[in-house]
């Protein structure tokens, strides 16, 4: 495979710069060695001032605000606004992205999503990094679609969707379909942005609700482990896997965990020792690619019998990784494990990061 | 059914009185209608202490000592000591409760335990007062096989199997035999004692494992929900029912919460409504025969999609009703809800006090 | 004194019934000795609901709902919607606060409220039950200014003040003037309402800032520990007393703890033995008039040296009570303490309860 | 000043390696210029194994176990097993650290202590890197007094100390001495080390004790900022500075957030923007002696109202630079504010290595 490195930096946007996705993507792209912050884009409270003076007080990252980013003034989330920039990060609420984003798309631009708006669009690919790179592919009938030369939208997935697919994907690749997952996410707060959960709901207490959360996982995941059809015009889903999810949130700043329970469709099923080393082992096509921010180990099995655990581990492949722990047998299902992911880095801004460098790699920036 | 009340009330012993479940009789059985403490026992290192002196620094309840117990003096575990007792509710942890128990047992004492020791044992209760409460008619046959005339053993089931079994008797009562329930658990750190979880290891985080847990839901659940023989001398599992459990420690004090997905046997399996209205109206052994602390509702059943909560909800049936949420379908199974219980209320001290109450009415404390 | 007890229930209304303070008026008020809720007011938005409907999803309890509140329809916040009350208890924000009492005061209404707007007004008392309930004196006067037969209006103080000024009169009142008083509180989040305090703010962390609150509790001291001109017209504030107040947002559900270092005016000052036998042994009005939820012991003293602890401590005297603990030399002022009060109870409406529990004692209530 | 650096990386021993202080010490020594771990003691029960057995269960860090030090031997903590190192950092408890400190001083070691035991030895400087260097020049009389060619022993003040101190010494540095300051820490549990404070103790609560913590505020700090002899034989006092403290235990991972009050003893005091400018400019010895591991700022101070906070700010300066925010007027002393450390760099294994960096630079570690 032939792969393209930028010769200089890519100049990049940020929709929805102030809030926390934003935050994270304007982190994640210090010193990024393809891509360069060149303008920042949100609300008209806070257009036109400086992004120093509009984030200063929601800036909720243990980092500084970079100091190239925080001179940039702040412009409202217009085309015009951005014509510096070749690629568009999108942290927007859902309420608002499903038109804006359009916007960027007809113009020419390329756009990385994190909403949800246009991820059951048959023609979008709904993409984790590490996952379905492959489906990029679609992008030329995309394009010609909505008659554009450069422009493409990709969105990437839910964030305890992304965790989830991850080992999935490994061990449908090596063992064949699976026909049912059961999985509860314990999910940490800063999913809900800022200002979010309020802290007497969640201090100390589990909220054993996130509105619309379930219904995410149980379809995002059949379009993300499907296939493309042998023309890249369309998807397939995986066929036959069922996936049922009870969603919780916990009291944790950062780092989804799920108890997940897995069925495979063909007979026998692989033993304990077979799927902890096909997790070990997997690699996706993002790392083969070259991603930058692609993570050595895709997937870390954690050995000791207590982990994952978010504040130990999620940091892991600077949270571009996802670790599974407590891979065991199923008395009901063939096995059974943790995982967990960082959810606003490989569950948010960083998979949009990865999306855009395996675009790069594939020549689709132009 | 002839209900039996003391006429007056019955002097109980407390072992591991000093502990997080002997602390939380003693709260409990203050201003009992039945019962009243009349001897506590601990290890060596407290005997020969008042109650007040050795548990002050240890005593993490909200109320206060009450008076009554905190000016007896500390005995050693040792049925010698408790001679004034006809009861005795054992907090002892499970390195030392199999021996103390059984020496007390031997003494002819009613002997009510909340340790792993005996639970499996073929001819002692593993009784949640809410639901198999009918396990005691084997009390006559572990008596002959002991040559016992008074004394007797009872255990209650682990915390978290507590919480489950209750809905799922109502359901199997109601729907016949379940084939298939997966649970997640997040259970609280007052459930691992004192100190028990260090600070470190859960403040902001999960633990996705809490040591031979899983196991304990797993086998437990079929003895629960199992029958007795036809001459009431040994228990009956509850045939083809698989239980798969995954547990979690998380930063909440008290109540285990709990994601459950069920499979029913028959065919068609019942609706939702069908479900709801179960759950709701079902009745416990432990309230048909008067026992005081039996709650009103032992199944409240959430009607907000966000609950239950450990922080709003875990008071309900003063600590001794399951609380249930969410109950909704399964595209994998017949129907996923939430549970919550009190893991030293229901869980622990409560079930053996309700246990013993129980006893009381069907004339077995004599 | 002449106590005055009412013949039957006074009815109440309340005002911001939705709200966190409203909700604890109403579990407060549930079953109280003297008044019951009539009339439940409002913004626009819950205004003709039924109360049930309207607080359901807000209320964060850890009690229900009382039935009979929960079939009231909640009103706007206007007199005419009140005319079945005579008390009116307010938990208002202070954005509408002001203008609202203001008008419940002209249409004659004994008005208790929680609010910041009228605090500071040279006729209304600013009543800490536990300390200065003979501020009430100057309710002649106030309603001869105002020209009002019946209606009179009566503050409450900020949280943290509350809680510090109890044992501060204490001391005042047995060793004379204090002359400098430095604290440091650690204030929970409920003292935010809800939403409130985002939890990624403070999950696992402290904010050393809470807007206007040092403030408050160095103004507002001086005037609950001053006293009244012989003809009860003016308040005299407590002279030569300085307070300097750093506050800080903690992780914390319910109760203020605070870090207190006194200075008393007189030489030589008293002894630590003096000092504690003094907070152990006060007295408040509210209790000689028998005023029914004033707590048996206003400061209770911790014993333990780890405490007082939120946790642990918070229900003393069902919330009405404020304990001492670590009564110890200061090497730069006299003595130092940590005191733990109820923020939503003593310090909101707890003490409004129990200052219209004062007021119908001292026949204010007509 | 000749700086002087090595020409090849200085052998070090990890003394209570596997504890919280020396698994930090392991971190932050991963990759240093000057040292590189050599040799790791622990208790009997760990000597022997490898490091990385010994450790992994109880290794509490966000980053893994460097490899080399992994496959390090566990030695017990006696002088023989650590001959290939120069310099010995200690991690260990003082109730062993006193006598084994001393057997490792008396055998010529350069020895870096975060035990209390030799704090306030008359020969033994207390030293916080950012703050009294120059108590270095007593090195060669305490060589000289203990018959020592290059053995030496310094160590570093309690956590909640170094913090204090260095905003302190740069207003006594700049506006003289400082006579009373009052302080309230907020202190993280990591302070305790592991297991350390049970999660049942501080999980939505604050503890307002530390065993013998208040002692040591008041009495190390004058130590550290008093001055040396002139014949550098003897510590001098900081005269007429009293501290007053208050020590609470926070539910915070890591990072002491404490609210100091000062009063200096020249009149008239300096202005806020005064005190401001001078802590945002101070520059401590060990950054003009090129420390490696010196924060470029020493103490940053915060410009948003609600700053420090553990979570955002902790890790300033790599964890060596102190965060002061709320610089203001108090209305009893003469300003106040609040600071934020971090315990476990800062506050103990970060000052240990700068204290040999230092101790290097003067050439004292031979």
């Amino acid at each position: 495979m032939s792969v393209q490195q930028p010769k200089e930096k890519i100049p990049v946007g940020i929709l929805g710069a102030t809030g926390t996705v934003g935050q994270r993507f304007i982190q994640l792209l210090d010193s990024h060695p393809y891509f360069v912050v060149a303008a920042v884009g949100a609300s008209e409270r806070s257009a036109g001032k400086l992004y120093s003076d509009a984030a200063s007080r929601s800036w909720k990252q243990i980092t500084t605000i970079p100091a190239a980013v925080g001179s940039l003034t702040v412009q409202k989330c217009a085309p015009e606004n951005f014509t510096s920039c070749r690629v568009i990060f999108s942290g927007l609420d859902s309420d608002v992205a499903g038109e804006i984003e359009t916007a960027f798309l007809k113009a020419e631009f390329a756009v990385f999503s994190n909403a949800k708006n246009h991820r059951m669009d048959p023609v979008v690919p709904l993409m984790v990094p590490l996952v379905n790179a492959h489906h990029l592919d679609i992008i030329p009938h995309q394009r010609s679609l909505h008659n554009l030369q450069k422009g493409f939208l990709v969105t990437n997935a839910n964030c305890s969707t992304t965790g989830l697919v991850v080992p999935l994907k490994a061990l449908q690749d090596a063992f064949g379909p699976l026909s049912r997952v059961i999985v509860t996410t314990m999910q940490a707060i800063s999913g809900a942005g800022y200002p979010g959960v309020p802290s007497l709901d969640i201090l100390g207490n589990i909220v054993p609700y996130i509105s619309g959360e379930e219904e995410k996982l149980e379809i995002e995941a059949a379009k993300i482990l499907g296939g493309l059809s042998t023309n890249a015009t369309a998807f397939v889903e995986a066929p036959d896997m069922k996936v049922s999810a009870s969603c919780n949130r916990v009291p944790v700043i950062d780092g989804h965990t799920e108890s997940v329970f897995v069925e495979f469709k063909n007979r026998p099923a692989p033993s304990i020792e077979q799927v902890t080393e096909v997790l070990k082992s997997y690699v996706s096509e993002a790392q083969k690619i070259g991603a930058p921010t692609a993570p050595e180990h895709v997937i870390e099995v954690a050995t000791l019998p207590d982990r994952p655990q978010p504040r130990l581990d999620i940091n892991a492949g600077n949270g571009n990784a996802v670790v599974v722990g407590r891979v065991r047998e199923c008395n009901i299902f063939d096995v059974k494990f943790t995982l967990l992911s960082h959810n606003t880095i490989l569950g948010a801004a960083g998979s949009s990061i990865l999306n855009a460098e395996v675009a790069v790699a594939k020549g689709l920036i132009v």
